[in-house]
């Protein structure tokens, strides 16, 4: 059985609407931790076997896989075959593998110097600036639904996730708010998504 | 036939290295191209498809595939079987996928802010600092000679690399600085360190 530690409203939230949207909710065993929260409520919880009490944490076996994109293809990839994911050798596993990657390496890199108004010429070096991102984004969007190609995958709930939480920073290009809007408001992500909100 | 964009001595060396690594060489297409460069040289290449003029690209067939982690990782998975990844279901798969991700996702980005000497509390927040980063390889090290597990993968060879070019940032830590020299020492990476640094 794979095991999920989570917090709700936190960044594994993604990871269980994803599960959801797969259709395996029935094959993980969600388990539910707390976390330091930015206003100073939450602590770390001892049951979380992360070394830095950071959720999302993926058990599986003796396996202990960390990190939103790398959790998201170990599910994708080990429920091979399901929509969303894209096989090894399968179309779009290129370009699959690639968003799962930019969204860590780029994207989540400079929603966090947003938010910390930071700004340097090394960062752009290595990251370029939000406008750049928007660009790739667009882009990808002008020839096909989502990121991949036509049909929604883990990389769509992955990216369009940080517009959940933080729905100003969504860029005012039509073409990605459609998307972001056609992500949020699937059936499984949004009962997920309002569950949350509701309890907390 | 697969075809690597490649600038010497930047992001794009470690691919090269991991392609020797892997004995495919013979397999892989190395195109030069030229990139900005830190001190005011070079520009971008008009033969370099990657839409930022970014080194490393890889292009397979239809397939254009980004961001040194994921070409590491569709490399080691389309030469299933080779020592260097660890394939879909084999022991060491999350763990695998969790280092190469952990290094875009924290690694890099830390040692970007080391260098640009930026520091924010919402930076730590997510990020965490480089001692914490430390730990986490110690922490892998002190159980087996490489990340994943005894044996090298392209895991190590990306997060080594780091080193190679800014050996000043190698912690004070033994079981660390061991794993560096293991890594960096071998004679493939070597030969193509030394090999990029003559010809500059």
């Amino acid at each position: 059985m794979l095991k999920l530690y989570h917090a709700p409203q936190s960044r594994s939230t993604r990871i269980v609407q994803l599960i959801h949207e797969m259709g395996v909710a029935d094959q993980v065993e969600v388990h539910r931790v707390v976390i330091p929260r930015r206003d100073g409520t939450g602590a770390r919880d001892t049951a979380n076997p992360h070394p830095e009490g950071k959720v999302p944490l993926l058990v599986h076996a003796d396996a202990v896989i960390r990190e939103s994109n790398a959790i998201m293809l170990y599910l994708t990839d080990h429920f091979s075959g399901n929509p969303l994911g894209r096989d090894v050798g399968a179309p779009g596993r290129g370009a699959y593998l690639s968003w799962l990657a930019w969204y860590g390496n780029v994207f989540e890199p400079l929603i966090v110097m947003q938010f910390c108004e930071l700004s340097h010429p090394g960062l752009d070096n290595t990251f370029r600036d939000m406008d750049t991102a928007n660009t790739r984004l667009a882009e990808a969007l002008s020839t096909h639904d989502y990121l991949v190609d036509d049909q929604i995958s883990a990389a769509d709930i992955l990216i369009s996730s940080t517009y959940a939480w933080a729905p100003q920073l969504a860029p005012d290009v039509p073409i990605i708010r459609d998307w972001i809007a056609r992500c949020l408001n699937r059936p499984a992500t949004k009962a997920i998504a309002e569950s949350e909100m509701a309890a907390a």
